[in-house]
């Protein structure tokens, strides 16, 4: 079982440490599973206390043993009510604090309140932006785990091109490609930050099924099996002719990669077909631009632009009135970490070794999507990529 | 596909504003996806508002279009921002509330301050125990949803028949049983509404792994791949004469059954088979006490003595210092409604159309587990089964 190093750990918490200080922020309390086992290397139910300076302080209602196991971490320490929790501050000579952050981007309204109890002089700030900008940049450790959950995201891949045949429906490939990854260790659960937002191994659908517009805030979304999980494979049978798309979540030991190909029987009409290879040009002229030092924002309008001169303004990203504002999006322990190739994020700039999704994509309502993506990391010479499976259009 | 008949979500709605006249609200904003799917019938971006009488608004930022074919709401009305929010309740008729419930288990700091924003005059208050306490209650339709669901996990537990041997891993298992479960229609995506709490199918594990104690809120939890995932199939080889849990829950069109069974290679030692037909005897006693107007606590109670009884004090629902508080959970749209057959509840009563899960388990550090769950509906007269696979153990 890979457990994460405590030099790993060790890092992370010191440069949280150093945006803090900028902050201003005497202390950071962290509950939320993601961000406890990127600052702990475990999952249990606790508390995470992580002070100016100094050691932070996991302290874990249950199992403790189990944390003391997993977590590479100098202080785990039991706890039976957050009630305790002042008094072990103080037994670890810290003193209490008067500004406190906490992660409240996620962090229910009731469960927010028990804690400012447990605190009751500390001001409370958002500590989740700082937490973001420390988890968006990788270390080389996290990018070998980011590689292994690639070579998932390619049986996946090579197990579609085996499997597609006319006649099954898209809940069948789904079926084959979710049995694939699970053999191969994907661990099933996939973390989005974001409320509401959910997702399961990702999508394999076809045809117009494909462009079907969603609430779920990605370009394609797709029919589902039924409106309490209305993303996804659905029930429709697959023909000959139409594109299918294989989108595609590997998780393997708390990392993801986002990867999609596009798969159909015979061929495709030219409309989609040149749309294909267009998405690909769209990717490399991208590439080129995403260097460090990039905006994120000017990313962005830069593939905008470019698709509407390619032809696509109606089609980009969504049909018109479904439209998502952006065409990328980090990945890493979570599916919407930064950075967010996307409107909204000019004063945002890429750095070396963070990772993201780049996903540009084209609908045709009625007709079908096609597009590509690939996870990349950023070096100081540009993209490199995680996933890497064969991009040619998988003609079957 | 099915949609929620509009009969169904008057009715719902109607139960709801009794509640909220009783506690003297004029109005509940909804948002969580499981709330929403319970009172529109669909899951798309939006917001729900009840007023103390009439219609409920539901307000979809997107995708509209989608929300109309799967809502059988007379009011499903495009929103752009929350803040047209007060100009549309005004625009019904509606006066802007003065007390206003909101989801306070679920909903984050942050769009909790943008709602308040949103509604500067209103006073907040916790509406979370009145619609748990509407979706307890389940009507024919939901009941005959759940069958269907009881289904899935009867096709699951015979498929476990099959496929265990010697030698393969719990990971190996889980892959077969979730293949079998998603070909049959579930729907992936299993929502539980406590913050942090996740799970992936269910559980399936073998031997000493079913009795490691864990973070997550189960009488058993298991080793799971990776600390990222610290419950469920591990890679551990199954051998003969050991207990194997296969505990599934099975989800189809929006609504849950779980199940436990246990498997085993050649036999058990004598104290695990006696054991599972302790549990089996429990169950029993449980079902002819569990009528309506027993309290949930004192249920559990009765179950926790029983099993002393028995000689399970430190056996029953957890080892020494890894034991859960409860013995049953509501399931429907999310796995921890109420009721909560558990310490903590003695004003709270069965009543006729709660569903729930029943789950007597014990625990023999580094030996194994055994026990049995069943997902059950109250009748006047006692308990039904939805859950029926066989309950011998079944030795292969």
């Amino acid at each position: 079982m890979r457990l994460t190093p405590t030099t790993e750990l060790n890092d992370r918490c010191r440069r949280l440490q150093c945006l803090m200080a900028e902050a201003g922020l005497d202390a950071v309390l962290m509950v939320q599973n993601a961000d406890l086992f990127y600052f702990t290397g475990s999952i249990q139910q606790g508390l995470l206390y992580v002070p100016a300076a100094g050691e932070p302080l996991y302290m874990v209602r249950r199992d403790h043993g189990r944390a003391r196991m997993e977590s590479g971490l100098k202080e785990v320490i039991p706890l039976h009510s957050p009630r305790e929790l002042p008094g072990i501050v103080r037994d670890y000579g810290y003193v209490l604090p008067q500004r406190l952050g906490l992660e409240l981007d996620v962090l229910p309204v009731q469960f927010c309140r028990r804690l400012e109890k447990v605190l009751p002089g500390a001001a409370i700030d958002d500590a989740t932006p700082l937490i973001r900008t420390v988890r968006a940049i990788k270390s080389d450790y996290e990018i070998g785990i980011m590689k292994d959950a690639a070579l998932i995201a390619d049986k996946v891949a090579r197990r579609a091109a085996e499997v597609i045949r006319e006649g099954m429906t898209d809940l069948d490939l789904a079926a084959e490609l979710e049995y694939e990854a699970r053999k191969a260790g994907h661990q099933g659960m996939i973390r989005m930050r974001s409320f509401n937002s959910e997702i399961f191994y990702g999508h394999a659908f076809s045809g117009a099924d494909s462009a079907v517009p969603s609430g779920f805030d990605t370009p394609l979304g797709g029919v589902g099996l039924t409106p309490s999980f209305p993303q996804g494979a659905s029930y429709k049978t697959i023909r000959a002719g139409e594109p299918i798309t294989v989108d595609f979540v590997a998780c393997f030991d708390g990392y993801l990669v986002d990867q999609t190909r596009i798969f159909c029987i015979g061929g495709l009409d030219d409309r989609l077909e040149r749309g294909y290879a267009d998405m690909l040009e769209l990717q490399q002229a991208f590439a080129e631009k995403a260097r460090p030092g990039a905006s994120w924002e000017e990313l962005y309008d830069f593939c905008v632009d470019m698709a509407a001169d390619m032809g696509y303004a109606d089609h980009f990203m969504g049909a018109p009135g479904a439209r998502v504002a952006f065409v990328g999006h980090g990945v890493g322990v979570e599916l919407d970490e930064y950075p967010f190739i996307a409107r909204g994020f000019a004063d945002m700039h890429l750095q070396p070794k963070m990772t993201f999704a780049f996903e540009p994509k084209i609908v045709f309502p009625g007709l079908g999507a096609v597009g590509v993506e690939n996870t990349f990391w950023v070096e100081e010479g540009g993209l490199k990529s995680l996933t890497f499976s064969g991009q040619k259009l998988q003609v079957l």
